[in-house]
């Protein structure tokens, strides 16, 4: 045989790590995790907070954010709505790369329209898109301002700002909703945990 | 203390599961196997016999080809040069994210140009980025034409197709070069093995 037969004959197909070995080595599930909120409602703060107790358990984790995506892989794009719209998609099958390399994904965005998440998960099989709605009144929100969005959103330097002048349609039926702006966030955590536990992405005993 | 003060207080920063402790969970480092080589050099096949070889030894591992990227995250893009330089530069950010979550990601694409190589380079710390020449002569690559689309591009179907009628830049000093077109390609992914042990990526005895 030769050398060039050899090579022709390996089909990557067959021999290509599955998403169901990842999560054998990784003794837990791979699963998308969508933090949805308005600015301010602790989304990232969350995420960030759930991984560390994910991470201390031996999961597999990552967050996306503002921070490690719009820099770079969404560097080209503005805040209109349409640009907003392919910032989400992007992020949604960047998740599902993720997802497949059986790592727990964390996303941290807006993402005021309900279609877009919608289209979020329906990239991925059923069961692996959890949506959890941060809820937080947006006076505790502009209160918090920690990034003085709100400050600039009042004074008309940020146009289509959510909760402002753009829309934030709050989810109808997310696999779980927090009350960020009321909690403590451990209590979150643990609530974020529970769900992950009752949808069999931690093992029980995890 | 205020349930606002004490989510306010919990600043992600700190407590963010950073790139080395997942790297001191997988017991490995994270790395860009960047193969790059004419359509039909065996990219796709050397990246996945690598990946497999990596998985049995516990290494955390994904790869990104044209099966998984370009149906998704780059599906609005064609094949114009323009386009074709987007779609890199998208997978190179990718790719990025998935070095900090500590994997060895291999990424499987023509990437004809060395101006996109180099920039995808760039984008990602000095030594984290491993430029693997798949070298296989345009004949070896048209007599296989395991797509057809050598077929197709010489009937003038395909436009701008890489070797036909749009250059291939070949590497100038990739990090390594294998014969794909000649060698077997178990010695192939022996090569790759030895440079990630070389560049401790991988343990020594690993």
């Amino acid at each position: 045989m030769s050398n060039l037969e050899t090579s022709a004959n390996v089909i990557w197909h067959n021999a290509s790590v599955t998403r169901k070995r990842r999560e054998e080595q990784n003794s837990h599930k791979g699963t998308i995790l969508w933090f949805t909120g308005l600015s301010g409602s602790g989304k990232s703060s969350l995420a960030h907070a759930v991984e560390e107790q994910l991470h201390q358990r031996g999961c597999r984790t990552f967050v996306l954010d503002g921070d490690n995506v719009r820099h770079g892989l969404c560097s080209d794009l503005g805040f209109s709505v349409e640009d907003r719209v392919e910032n989400i998609r992007r992020i949604s099958e960047v998740a599902k790369l993720f997802l497949e390399a059986g790592v727990i994904v964390l996303t941290a965005f807006i993402s005021p329209f309900r279609a877009e998440r919608d289209t979020a998960r329906k990239v991925v099989p059923h069961g692996d898109f959890l949506e959890i709605f941060c809820d937080s009144s947006i006076e505790v929100c502009e209160a918090r301002d920690v990034k003085g969005l709100y400050k600039r959103a009042r004074a008309g330097e940020i146009p289509e700002f959510t909760g402002i002048s753009s829309p934030y349609e709050a989810p109808t039926s997310p696999e779980l909703k927090v009350a960020t702006g009321e909690d403590a966030i451990e209590h979150c955590v643990d609530q974020v945990l529970q769900l992950l536990a009752e949808r069999g992405v931690l093992k029980s005993n995890a």
